[in-house]
């Protein structure tokens, strides 16, 4: 019987074991809400970076590039962190590299495991059916906020894990996951607009992103890592 | 307005900014517990150790000692971590040694807050009450299970703060910590009991130590760390 854990911080990490394991990536605001939504548009692949230099290098090579910090884009670079700017025509078969506060150093921590894969709300029944295609245990890597745990990445593992009744839960972090989306299932939303994260983010405008990066299953694709780039599975 | 955090493991308090502020330290199952349990029935002061070696060093200054690992005795020491055998007359006046496995380090590791009082259950309002006579802001740290979040900590923080809402939440783990204990008071035990790290301790025959350690209000005292010592305050 395959196991499944979930891991509140990036700064955890290192107390899980993911040799040999699938490690689900999540970062709902909004580093891999995007990464699904600009795949699902077209962009073949994805290469994450946890600096901004190496992700900028890549513009020499014709990548479009992303970074984020504190909420919103670096300047001198194509894109920040709105899905609602990876839906145009123009992204078909461009390649983009990416930086991002946190969901991007969260996947640079996951490099131990056997496979990477990349989840969301946006693509979560295909998550959920990926993992019951493999026979791998399950690690699913929050990317918390500056390493505090948060709410939409622990309600994502909730959701995520009661898709999956059919794996044994490693750990009493399963327990809080699912019983906080259980807590919040009705109106996810509404959840996390009490959390302090998405507050800050209203702050500066990013309204519309949340609610569309809460929304499940507008995407149905699964995203994997393989030698350092993000595609489609 | 002071405000109210929790950290949720010791492995992330190095993300806290601990200067000025007061720490509650918990660990449910079960060193807090003890600890309350203790100085209420008698003993005088507690010095808690991240090692085996300098906590049995006390014993030649006339203090009992007291060490757990895995959930078990060490040989060599008068105590293990059940708080039953804190509670005859014979500890009266005595000055305890203690050293466990997670809940002592996560004391140590407290060691740069302004103050660092104990928290459990057992004394839950008195915490509280000792809460709102400070002005400081406070961090509720959890003990965790080496390094990964645990229900029981995290329970009681979100029952600490329900009592508290005059405090800021100062991050998303407060509204966390909450959710889950609005999902499980009613019957914090049973929720408790889901948990792999109650079946593992129930399978070394810790059972009425579990039950014991969910009381709320049993011991009306607030445990204050100064100078190395934990006393009452």
């Amino acid at each position: 019987m395959a196991s499944i854990d979930v891991c509140l911080s990036p700064n955890l990490l290192p107390l899980y074991n993911l040799e040999g394991k699938l490690v689900i990536v999540v970062d709902i605001l909004r580093a891999t809400s995007c990464m699904v939504t600009a795949i699902a548009h077209g962009i073949d692949h994805i290469i994450p970076f946890d600096n901004l230099e190496d992700c900028a290098a890549l513009k020499t090579e014709g990548y479009l590039t992303a970074a984020e910090r504190d909420g919103q884009q670096v300047e001198g670079f194509d894109f920040g962190n709105s899905p609602f700017t990876y839906m145009g025509p123009e992204l078909k078969g461009k390649n983009l590299a990416v930086t991002t506060t946190n969901g991007t150093a969260c996947i640079k921590q996951s490099e131990g495991a056997k496979e990477i894969g990349i989840g969301s709300f946006l693509n979560l029944r295909a998550v959920a059916a990926y993992i019951r295609t493999t026979k791998s245990d399950v690690v699913i890597a929050c990317s918390a906020l500056k390493g505090k745990p948060n709410a939409e990445d622990t309600l994502f593992a909730g959701a995520l894990i009661e898709l999956l009744p059919e794996l044994l839960p490693e750990s009493d972090n399963c327990l809080l996951a699912q019983t906080l989306w259980v807590a919040a299932k009705e109106n996810p939303t509404a959840f996390i607009n009490l959390t302090t994260h998405v507050q800050r983010l209203q702050k500066l405008g990013i309204v519309d992103d949340i609610a569309f990066c809460m929304q499940p299953d507008i995407y149905p694709i699964m995203l994997l890592m393989q030698e350092g780039k993000i595609r489609k599975a």
